[in-house]
């Protein structure tokens, strides 16, 4: 058996063993995940590419890495020895557009932003809105059951798929799930697949629900003399019972650095600041925004603004979506490295995290930054480091691990939104308990009983052996 | 071996092996499925005495049938041969109501319309409102991921479970799923578990997701000489964008036994009624009834009336809501036959469907009612026989399959909320492939390795040689 063997099974060009393209697609955007051993790179362009990859592989036992944007940040993406990475970014056609129905069906290559600038001819959206969305594709965004800001009123990608098209792990293509709002025909294996991280399985459809276009929001700011009045302040805005369609944090430190990055004239010399956002009818949005503002100044907030302005509000929300690259500027001044955490808890315990938080940076000497999905408890830390360092490289990746021993202790989630991959495959035995963790390896077996989709990445350290290993 | 050895396991007087009480406990709501032949009834009073039966059983290898309220209607609840029935309508606290994470923590025998009623006083909403609210249970809404009337605007009881304490086929408790607002660690198994319909693990504990209190709603009605021009309104309606929160459809004959049942005022002589709600603020609310009457009027509606009196609004959901009391009334009359359907349909086939059902009307001289949460296109069809009439009881039969061949061939489900359960076993192999099949057959497997859970039911017909005999 030869890799090449392969090649004429599929569309031409779509196989590639050159090391130095290979080596160009071997990874995604995650920190301190290997890469390395690809033997070949296929770049499908149809369902039977897709199909023919698989069937060659497990016939062979040969490991298969389904790609889509590779822009996951947990290694979901990356080469491991021996695999053939099966991309299929090159399916990137928006197959069809019912308004009546309001449902889209995409092929998995599809940028998440081309789909919502398509939509917005058929007054339609498609919410959900990952930082990554200009770049990300609906075939990753169901593989990791991406999220964004807009979660706190619109759902998870979970919330928009109706029914996938998947090759399973010997080559065969089903169909799961119903295009109809209701459908209850069988176990929810279309759900299963969501978030599964190329581990069940390659999409190679998807037929999505849409909203009509969501209304312009009304922007208020609320300007905190720390962190913890405005984590407070969340926690007791969404007790209210109010819906806002975006609620984000953003602490002292990354507000400096934004300020330094670009001219978004944010509050200088602030402990932190909420951007909040009410979409709906005029008038209820101007409830929500007086509400939020009430809340904040109750918690001590030093100022709150609103504007309904679209300007102001695509300035805030751009300054927020600069965050990533704000840090990655003061990163690669600081020795390079930085760690981006993704922790959901309940939102009463965002205001204990920022005090643990604070612990961490006193006893460990790192900065560690934190934006939030607040309205949904999503955290996202970043610790930085000299990567040319060991010693503090090994630090970070300590504090990585504590911060989501902390999120686990307040009630929370190692992982909200980003996923396992690689990065965090020594922790989510952490998270799930025994029974669960024999029903991940069960239900894996039953569909790769061949091991060969994503070894080596989210369910990989769950056996029991290993697990002793790390102290859970 | 004998089902008396785990008596002195469980709490005191949980297990009978009384033949009257077996026997009152044997079946669900549907017609024409065995509840023949089980061995004893375990009414479960804690999580233990579920992980106990469970252990009993699998070690054993005793069939068991998780039961909640048994207010099914597709035998997923009804005994089988040899088998243990297990009762946990008896574990019906609510444990915990967080007002602000908005989630409330239950065990699974909690009644509906009770959680409801208790969270009124929190001012929050557990939207799933399934025609059977007064009388089934959270437990069986998960396991049948019910759905209901307001499921146009809220979807359904999927979109509002965070996470499940689940009692596997070996007996060993695990917690599935995360109680925070996102949660990406490791497979969904959550939702695995949701409309699995007792195959999988029985349900001890749910965590559900709340919204604030759902708002006063106006309620339009639409008056229309033809079921044709009513379907036809829903799909226009429908693709201008519009959210109802709730969206029914009448058809002609259902109107008169209505109007024979109660006073409620129906118009007489009318071919079709359609039912909506607008919830959310006033002046939204209101644009969307004159939204809704503009549409209906262009596709020739004779009435078009609506009124903002909640009395009104009672009424008219009352009336709704009294559909299947009337036929059953009706039934009685006439030899006793009702076969309640239950397919889901993109909403543009509607008119179709409407035709469909008219030629089937014709073909069979059956009388076939419709209603429809039409919104979403799930329609409830019903077929009335003569149950003492064998001959004319397999027609009914034949024309129940035949409204789910019409359902798949318009591109619909065999069933939008009611599940396959005994009823549907033999259909469910024709609406999913081949390879979706082998996979529902491995993770059957893979859970449940002896077969004890709801032996069958949903997956029984999964086997190919099966198949092979019904003409899929």
């Amino acid at each position: 058996m030869s890799i090449q063997d392969l090649t004429g099974r599929l569309s031409e060009g779509a196989l590639s063993a050159d090391p130095d393209v290979i080596a160009a697609h071997a990874k995604d955007e995650a920190l301190f995940c290997p890469a390395e051993g690809a033997v070949a790179l296929v770049r499908a362009r149809s369902v039977e590419d897709v199909q023919e990859t698989l069937r060659f592989a497990h016939e062979h036992r040969i490991p298969v890495v389904p790609q889509g944007a590779r822009s996951g940040i947990s290694g979901g993406a990356n080469a491991v020895p021996g695999c053939i990475l099966l991309n299929v970014s090159r399916m990137n056609r928006i197959l069809h557009v019912d308004a009546a129905e309001r449902t889209a069906t995409v092929e998995p290559g599809v940028i998440n932003q081309d789909l919502k600038d398509h939509l917005a001819g058929y007054g339609l959206a498609y919410p959900p809105d990952p930082g990554s969305v200009a770049i990300s594709s609906i075939g990753g965004n169901i593989a990791t059951n991406a999220g964004g800001l807009c979660c706190v009123k619109y759902g998870v990608t979970r919330d928009y798929v109706r029914s996938l098209k998947v090759v399973l792990a010997d080559g065969s293509l089903t169909t799961l799930g119903a295009r109809t709002a209701k459908g209850v025909a069988g176990l929810d294996l279309r759900g299963l697949f969501i978030g599964s991280e190329g581990t069940l399985g390659v999409v190679v459809e998807a037929t999505v629900r849409l909203v009509p276009a969501l209304p312009d929001p009304l922007t208020a700011i609320a300007v905190f003399g720390d962190e913890q009045s405005a984590a407070a302040t969340v926690a007791a805005y969404m007790a209210t019972g109010a819906q806002p369609s975006m609620l984000e944090f953003i602490d002292r430190m990354t507000l400096r650095l934004l300020n330094e990055f670009g001219d978004f004239g944010l509050p200088e010399d602030a402990g932190a600041m909420l951007i909040m956002q009410a979409d709906g009818p005029p008038e209820e949005a101007r409830a929500a925004v007086a509400g939020f503002s009430g809340v904040a100044e109750a918690q001590g907030a030093v100022e709150v603004a609103y504007s309904d302005d679209p300007e102001d509000s695509e300035t805030f929300v751009l300054a927020r979506r600069m965050a990533q690259p704000a840090w990655e500027k003061y990163a690669a001044a600081h020795g390079g490295g930085q760690l981006l955490d993704d922790v959901c808890l309940p939102r009463g315990a965002m205001r204990e995290f920022c005090d643990r938080l604070a612990a961490l940076r006193a006893e460990s000497g790192l900065m560690i930054t934190l934006i939030a999905h607040a309205g949904d408890g999503n955290a996202h830390p970043s610790v930085f480091f000299d990567a040319g360092d060991p010693a503090e490289t090994a630090k970070a990746q300590d504090v990585f691990g504590e911060i989501m021993r902390i999120g686990l202790e307040l009630g929370g989630t190692i992982t909200g939104e980003h996923g396992i991959g690689y990065l965090k495959r020594d922790w989510l035995g952490q998270e799930i308990d025994e029974p669960a963790r024999r029903l991940h390896l069960a239900v894996k077996e039953a569909l790769d009983p061949r091991g060969i989709l994503n070894p080596g990445k989210m369910l990989s350290r769950l056996d029991r052996e290993s697990l002793a290993g790390i102290g859970g």
